[in-house]
């Protein structure tokens, strides 16, 4: 029930050899009778090669294929970065009979590695054969680096059908997109119009998850439509436009909450909402203040309910607003009344709250009617292990 | 060898009974003819009562007195916190026949916990009685909290000595001072050019120490001037300004190095140089970004050279900057040249630059002349465990 779930899409995910451990290691999405796509991808200066190529390829809004190795991110690896981005899409269009430019790259792993071109290509056969309506749960696992669990969802929109799959456990923050994830749907959309429900649904979903604020040079996410369940376009004038908008829409919020579930020695999931900002701009910036806090994450991680934290993060992300108005609260314990910690803030009712898998967190400044929301994790003992032992 | 050092200052230190470990916990610092005083302040919005109070009484640039709690920040405790200021340093003032305008009061310790004034008052008269010229180091450890060692510096300029000590171990960022720092000259100096001293010197000092990218409510420092090691007043276009100008320099390198070196859980201090960008501001944003980083805080734990982390850190600054012109270093080991990472790069020699207690991170842009210097600190086990299980 991943990115196969739409009609007009096959996949697979194969062992190509990129990985040590030996796990999937190459997936490959087709729409054998092409489709639109848009996309959004990292702000990193250093953006890798395959996302430059990508930019560039979805320029005409249209994709045949998109293929992904895992293990090596291939950024940080200059002009052989990118000959080695065009050498193996191209072989994988050549294995396909499509043009070059609709085989969207994509690469997650250790960056400054480059792609073993030789063992990707010697797998493209293998990766061909191996495609098949059911195989969007192959693809999903082969595109994993260090997540634990595939990541997953699909959803219904009248008679169209929404589905996708995502990776991505560290190095993920709202600067656009996080790693890696694949939307499909078998509604027939325009690509100008595609782009324009990337850019009202996924852009503002992908920038509400932060896990180490850290961006990443690979982020990705695209979004295919085959057009393979109906002949009239669905443009935003059509009556089903809301529908397939609320269904890319539930798609993609999934994606993120499995995402932040499996965020890097995780414990808790802080699920941040703030109100009453100037703008939503404002709002975004102090729910990421406190989502990417060490000492709110550390917190988290202790099951401390510690109103100071709060505070000092509010106060710290450059937002005006008068300190007074402020009101602050976990679950529904209020922590901070009046810019002030209630001398009789119910510590114990707030530590119950800290014990939630998901704690809620929530800020009214007073000042506006600007609103957002962030997914962040709590900073764990594993967190660090993970990042001290590993070679991103 | 602390804030006593110049001539014109005595000091003390005691426990008062404002933390539960019995630790010394109340200091003073008195100019006992007056000094001028110059500061520079936290910018969290949520700016501590003590903070605000320093602010609006350093207006006519005198002080007689500084009085510094640690135990309870005084922030986050509404117009109760704002009495309990004026009150504790009132009292501090009577003791003293001091204007109340002319004593600082300054907390640290956890924020949304008031000062007990009962406690203050009833220790106001042992802290008096212990003040003395030699009670500068009695003072840099009653204003300590998660500090393991007090730090402490001093330095001459011809006449004049400079002396200054300084607290913090986290909730550190560069949004202006860092926890608590004192320094004091017997030079003389008019309050006017007390504050171009301190906005050309520790202003920027004290914006390049970064341990957990959090701004604290109560970061305060605060430079002291007596004038009672000379009658002619030392102005910018005297001879002996810029001499004045270095030592009051060294005395604040000093105590940030001693402030990285303590940072909590600390095994190793990033020492960021970044050269090359459009502006000074634009360096000083990347230095940021790769001293905050946590994947590079918890490769720099790990040991780990790992230059992906650092190229992700430079191109997520959102500083512009052309990639192929980047070129980074760990110590002496090019780790990015022209924008990517060597395929020859030399690991080993980089895991030995990682080993140093110091390890020196540079980077050119190749855009300008602007630079920066950052000093930042690793994130480690130790680290979490401190602000897991602390009640800040």
């Amino acid at each position: 029930m991943s990115v196969t779930y739409p009609n007009g899409f096959r996949a697979s995910g194969i062992t190509a050899g990129f990985k040590l451990s030996g796990r999937p290691d190459l997936a490959l999405l087709v729409a054998d009778d092409g489709s639109t796509a848009a996309g959004v991808f990292t702000t990193n200066t250093f953006a890798a090669a395959p996302v430059r190529l990508c930019r560039e390829r979805l320029g005409d809004g249209r994709a045949r294929a998109v293929v992904v190795n895992s293990g090596q991110a291939n950024a940080g690896t200059g002009s052989d970065g990118d000959d080695d981005a065009h050498v193996t899409s191209a072989a994988v269009a050549r294995a396909l009979g499509a043009p070059d430019e609709e085989v969207l790259p994509c690469s997650t792993g250790v960056i400054g590695a480059r792609i073993p071109v030789r063992t990707m290509t010697a797998a493209i056969p293998k990766l061909v054969e191996g495609l098949s309506a059911a195989g969007g749960n192959a693809f999903a696992e082969a595109i994993m680096t260090t997540d634990t669990v595939p990541k997953m969802a699909h959803a219904e929109s009248g008679p169209y059908r929404v589905g996708g799959c995502a990776k991505g456990v560290g190095m993920i923050r709202p600067d656009l997109a996080t790693m890696l994830t694949f939307l499909t749907t078998d509604a027939p959309v325009a690509s100008a119009h595609l782009r324009k429900l990337t850019a009202s649904v996924l852009e503002p979903a992908f920038e509400s998850l932060t896990v180490d604020g850290c961006s990443s040079t690979n982020d990705t996410v695209l979004l295919l439509a085959s057009g393979a369940a109906g002949s009239d376009p669905v443009r935003p004038d059509s009556p089903e436009w809301e529908d397939l908008h609320a269904a890319v829409e539930e798609v993609a919020q999934s994606l993120l909450s499995q995402l932040a579930a499996d965020a890097e020695g995780v414990h808790h999931v802080l699920e941040v909402s703030v109100t009453g900002a100037s703008t939503d701009e404002d709002a975004r910036t102090v729910a990421r203040a406190i989502a990417e806090s060490l000492l709110v994450k550390t917190a988290a991680f202790g099951g401390d309910p510690n109103p100071g934290r709060f505070l000092q993060a509010i106060g710290s992300s450059g937002v005006p607003f008068v300190p007074e108005d402020v009101r602050g609260g976990l679950g529904d314990v209020v922590v901070i009344d009046k810019g002030a910690i209630p001398p009789t803030w119910d510590k114990q009712a707030a530590q119950e709250v800290m014990k939630e898998p998901r704690i809620p967190v929530s800020v009214e400044l007073g000042s506006g009617t600007g609103r957002a929301r962030m997914l962040g994790s709590d900073l764990s003992y594993e967190y660090v292990r993970i990042n001290a032992e590993y070679t991103t």
